[in-house]
C-alpha cells in the first residue's frame, strides 16, 4: 500500500508496491538490514529472516539489546537488498548499480507463545534452505525460549528496482571506449561437510543442487 | 576504537576493532546499508560508497531527502555485509550464516567544495571497479553540484565475522545425516556491452577479469 512515506521520490519509475515483486525479492533474499533507534542512535544489523505471508520475521537470542529495542514500539525499518550487477556508464556520473531492494517501515511486534515461535524458526531455516527443516531436530523448548523472534507488517513495504545497461548522455555516445554492465549473482561452492559427518553420508540434493534466484 | 556501544554483547569472539578487518571488508563490499532517523522513523536505504583513509563516503542527489536527513547531524549507522555461507547444523537452532560485517556509528558530514566532491565521486567508481575513472568521462561542475557526498569518519567502526562449520551440540553430533557449509561468494558473469558501442571495442581487462573478494 503506498503511503507518502514509501512513495518513491528519487527515481519514482524505479518503485513498485506490487506484493508480487515485494514477495519475491524477499523470499530470495538472505540477509535483511534491520534498522531501529536506541537513545537517539540509529543502528543498523545485518539478521537472518523469513517471510511467512504477511509477515516478515527476523530472530534473534532473547536477551539481544537489538531485539530488545525492535520490540519496544518504536518505528523501524527492515531493508532487504539483492544486487544485480555494475552499470558502466560512458561518464563517472551514470556509473550505477543493478539492484532489487525492498523497505519495509512499521513497528516489530513480539511473537508470543512457543508454537508460535517455534513455527518462524523454522520458517526460517526453510528460508534458507528449503527443506531442510525435515533433515534436523527440531527446536526444544529450552532452545525456543532462549531466541527472540520479532515480525513486522509488510502493510508499509515498496520495492525499487534498477536494471538494465548504463544510460548516457547523448553527447557522450560517441565516446570510444566500452560501456555497459557486469552482471553479479550470488554462487554457491561445493559444500563442505562439518568433520564428524560419517564418510558416507550422502549430500542431500537441496544442498548439492543449491542455488538462489535466477 | 572500541567504545560501549561497538562492543558486541552477542558473540563477542566474533567482533574486532582492528582496521585491516574493517578495511578489507569495506573495500571488498559494494553496497552499504545506510541507516538514519527522520521524524521518529527510522530508515534504511543500501547505497554505493567507497572507502577513502579513514572516511566513509556516500552519495545521492543533491535533492534527495535521505541525504538531507543523513546532514542533519543526527547519529547514524551504516553498515556493510559480506555474506560467506550458509551453515547447517544438525539442529534447526543451530543453523547460522557465515558472513563478515562492519557497522559503522557516527555523525554524517557533507564533504564541501567541488574539488573535494568530485574527488570523492571518483572514489567511489574506483571502488566499483578499479582504474575505472580513468577510461571514463570525468564529473563536470554541473554533475558535481548536483550531487550530494556525505562522509563518516571510521573511528567508531567495529566488525563482526562468523566463518567455520556449524558448532552442533554434542547430544547432536550422533544424528544421522549431513551437516556442513553452503559457501557463497559474488560471482561475475560475462559483461553485457551496451547496445552502442561500437562492435570492435575491445572489452577492458579490469572488466573482463572482474572479481571481487576472495
Amino acid at each position: 500500500m503506498p503511503t507518502p512515506r514509501t512513495t518513491l521520490q528519487r527515481h519514482p519509475e524505479r518503485g513498485s508496491h506490487d506484493r508480487a515483486v515485494i514477495d519475491a525479492i524477499l523470499d530470495e533474499a538472505l540477509v535483511a538490514h534491520v534498522g531501529f533507534s536506541q537513545d537517539g542512535q540509529t543502528f543498523v544489523l545485518p539478521m537472518s529472516f523469513a517471510r511467512a505471508g504477511d509477515r516478515l520475521y527476523v530472530h534473534g537470542a532473547a536477551a539481544s539489546r537489538a531485539l530488545a529495542s525492535l520490540r519496544s514500539g518504536a518505528p523501524a525499518c527492515v531493508t532487504v537488498t539483492l544486487l544485480d550487477g555494475l552499470v558502466l556508464a560512458r561518464s563517472a556520473f551514470r556509473h550505477s548499480v543493478n539492484y532489487r531492494s525492498v523497505v519495509i517501515l512499521g513497528v516489530a511486534r513480539a511473537v508470543e507463545g512457543r508454537d508460535a515461535k517455534r513455527e518462524a524458526l523454522v520458517a526460517i531455516v526453510e528460508h534458507m534452505v528449503p527443506g531442510r527443516s525435515a533433515d534436523v531436530r527440531a527446536p526444544t523448548d529450552a532452545e525456543v525460549d532462549a531466541t527472540a523472534v520479532v515480525w513486522l507488517p509488510l502493510d508499509e513495504a515498496s520495492a525499487k528496482v534498477r536494471s538494465g545497461p548504463p544510460v548516457d548522455l547523448e553527447a557522450d555516445l560517441s565516446r570510444p571506449g566500452w560501456a555497459g554492465e557486469i552482471p553479479l549473482r550470488l554462487a554457491p561452492g561445493a559444500p563442505v561437510a562439518e568433520r564428524r559427518v560419517a564418510p558416507a553420508t550422502p549430500v542431500p540434493e537441496r544442498v548439492a543442487r543449491y542455488r538462489r534466484g535466477r
